[in-house]
């Protein structure tokens, strides 16, 4: 007979072997995409699988059940162990009730979708990647109905990402905020455009990195705790809150495009270096959600990169590190360059009234798919349709429309609303530290974040998973998830950017 | 009931997942010592703690003794995959030996013991490492008893490293070659010193490692499948053939510290790129031993990299990007000073005469603690008396004597003969080389690397761990493991250095 105690030294005994083998296969993901020589890519392939097994074995195993059912019975539980409860029977229950077969089938349609995304894209021909988005599509019906729910599939994979939150809510909060920026944007798009920074070439490599460490430094990474690399594409990751790794990608031409994925990029690190160290290799040791964790990013891209007030402060630095791309600019031109609305139709290049589009586009599309309401062979036609109708123009091809996002070729359904919720989330955290800290502006412009993240470790970072985001909202901001924030710092800022 | 097929998948299978185990916690490790923030430690150590005992629980679980038992049986086993069973039972019967109370200990009391000796060598004070030292010998003890042994426990504990190879021999080879190069050390020690080389300078980074990479890749390095980084300890380490990494620390006085090392650490990785890939996350896939792994970095680093046909094939390059090391001196003069005796009495930083000295010294004072016939009290004293006898000098402090080296703090008994024993071996590859190649020293003068590189691939590299170190001897050789080529080699090129 176990007593309480032992029953939630078990579970959390178990936890913590699940939690070490997930951010061990996260450290070999990191060195695959930042150190690893090509070569290593096969053995690399299988290490991870092995631990990615080992992982959903531990998670899955009649001990884990038996364990925390019985320290949901332990009468010492404190508040964090309940909480941390909670998240653990979500993410068993979910785990258990897919079939492993399904897994299987699942990644192994995931890498065939890959490799034919790819050649789809080099041949320009959608045929060549349509049988596997088909498989994928399918699959992905079968894993929503596996993991169950009340009717609509598609709230069966956004918990993937966002637990506890309808497609229903998430689907009219996005159409509210979309028919509200539609007429901005056009607007701003008839506008004349505010002259760009200049190139920073290839001999300004060093001066960007500076400059973004610069940045990233005075926000309050903790450089002991972290450290940044290189890689094709941006990302963090975290394996504690004391080992925290980002990457950023340089371009000769745009500054921009590296110094705010640095921005972006720390974003999601300070979340991960601000969750309490009592939650390490137990389940309150994760975000609350992908969204929650792509409003820290965006947070500290957007609306503080991209305010004023924070190039009053950088451009002392920046001019100096980088002639070439400031020379004697003042900050409301830098301010007003880095907002530049862009007509591109590709989300990753994306300016930020016309983001929140492109994944309407996308979730439109996936809740026509997953409901078997859009043949693939049709989706083409659909994307090019909702293209004109959402972002004002046609893709010339298929690089700029359809094949654009990797996402549906490893059948990722459900992921792209975490965006756009990241963005909603990200005004919605600032309106109220703006509430908090009435002076933040002043502050951010003498270079003083400390307040700021502050801020967000105290009703955010520190809890990891302990609340859903509904949960978080409620708790900043006594009400509930709304795109009012979201929208007025939009219409504020470009209102006065452009003179509108 | 298994077919026999089905008995091997399945034993392969269970072996697949406890190699990329190891794997995985082979690249946290690297991580560890190359790029890890100073914050990642705690995490890191549960991490590798959980991978390490996973490993270990996969290797001595029923399911696999059985599935080695049942893969025995199979009468469809070819050669190869009765050699990977013998490696399997090999390692499985050691494992399944050892109690897990006894691991725990071990690990515990190597934790302790680590830190009390860097207390120890702050303090000059060898009394602080005096208790933990005592209580790691027990425990060794205690290892090599539950092992088991035919009466000499050091058998045991020599097996970790060296399979198959006992005490008795390794002893007496050691003790012949000791007492054959005693007098030659002497000798040479009164001869004048060569003029050593200039100093690279903190200017002379770069050039530093753009050379030691110029002569790795002379060697036959594959860069797609491997990568050099920089560490505080240079050290290789593989997590397939196609990703071996290996790392190198620079001086800015004197250029042979880095350079050598990245030779050494080349030839481990040459091994394991050479390993067959037939054998990956099988048994086979490991090196046959320790001493074997040590022969191949002495191989490369002493017998060709601390050769004259090198240097004339190297010199031109040398002197181009390293001007403040090697001026206008030639491949006779580079020769010698790379070669110079040294009288330190640190291990580390021994030349090829001495460095047998230094394991002699240890594997003297180890089996003398194992049997009980040297308190730990008195260890200090019979290290400097050995030190005398072999080295002719006493240490000045604890630093050049008993607290130079981490082994023993962490426990590792019977890892040192494996450095001595892998410059015996890397004599007697090279010997059979020249057998095979009679031009080699042209070859190696004309940058030619591949024909020893080929001798080394099919006669050692390719087969892993399917040969004992004395059986590779043998197929190699014709003959036992002895002494004679090493010290031939030592005496033909120390007699012409000296003109003795």
């Amino acid at each position: 007979m176990m007593t309480p105690q032992s029953a939630l030294a078990r579970f959390y005994d178990l936890w913590g072997t699940l939690s070490d083998l997930r951010h061990a296969a996260e450290v070999l993901e990191w060195d695959q995409l930042v150190f690893m020589p090509p070569g290593g890519a096969s053995a690399r392939a299988e290490q991870l699988a092995t631990l990615r097994r080992l992982a959903h074995e531990q998670l899955t195993s009649p001990a884990m059940g038996e364990a925390i059912a019985a320290a949901e019975a332990a009468v010492t539980a404190t508040e964090a162990d309940r909480a941390a409860l909670r998240v653990a029977r979500r993410e068993y229950e979910r785990a258990v009730r897919l079939p492993a077969a399904l897994v299987v089938e699942q990644a192994r349609a995931a890498s065939a979708g890959y490799h034919a995304w790819l050649a789809a894209r080099q041949a320009g021909d959608f045929r060549l990647f349509a049988p596997c988005l088909q498989r994928l599509v399918a699959l992905a019906r079968q894993r929503a109905d596996a993991l169950g729910h009340d009717g609509e599939p598609y709230d069966a994979l956004l918990a993937d990402h966002e637990p506890e939150l309808s497609t229903a809510v998430v689907h009219a909060l996005f159409e509210e905020v979309a028919a509200a920026l539609l007429p901005l944007r056009q607007h701003l798009l008839e506008q004349p455009a505010p002259p760009p920074l200049g190139r920073p070439g290839p001999e300004g490599e060093q001066a960007q990195l500076e400059l973004g460490r610069l940045a990233v430094t005075a926000f309050g990474f903790r450089w002991q705790d972290g450290r940044q690399d290189r890689s094709v594409h941006p990302f963090s990751t975290a394996f504690s809150p004391h080992d925290t790794r980002i990457t950023t990608r340089l371009s000769t031409e745009d500054f921009a495009e590296g110094f705010f994925a640095t921005l972006h990029e720390s974003g999601h690190a300070l979340y991960e270096q601000g969750i309490d160290e009592a939650w390490s290799r137990k389940p309150l040791e994760e975000a609350s959600s992908t969204g929650v964790h792509e409003s820290q990013s965006r947070l500290w891209e957007n609306q503080v990169g991209r305010s004023q007030p924070f190039w009053e402060f950088l451009l002392p630095a920046a001019r100096r590190v980088l002639p070439a791309v400031f020379g004697d600019r003042n900050a409301w031109e830098v301010y007003r360059a880095v907002n530049r609305l862009s007509p591109t139709l590709v989300r990753v290049e994306a300016d930020e009234v016309s983001y929140h589009f492109h994944i309407v586009l996308r979730l439109r599309l996936e809740l026509a798919l997953l409901h078997g309401d859009l043949p693939v062979d049709d989706l083409p036609g659909a994307w090019d349709e909702a293209s004109v109708q959402l972002l004002g123009r046609r893709p010339a091809d298929l690089l700029e429309g359809v094949l654009q996002d990797v996402h549906w070729s490893g059948g990722d359904f459900g992921y792209f609303p975490s965006y756009a919720l990241g963005n909603i989330l990200a005004a919605i955290w600032m309106a109220a530290a703006r509430q908090a800290l009435p002076d933040l502006d002043r502050l951010i412009a003498a270079g003083s974040f400390s307040p700021l993240l502050d801020f967000l470790r105290r009703n955010i970072h520190r809890w990891g998973a302990w609340y859903t985001p509904a949960e978080l909202v409620r708790r900043v901001t006594g009400e509930d998830l709304q795109a009012a924030p979201y929208l007025a710092a939009l219409r504020e800022k470009y209102g006065a950017l452009y003179g509108v």
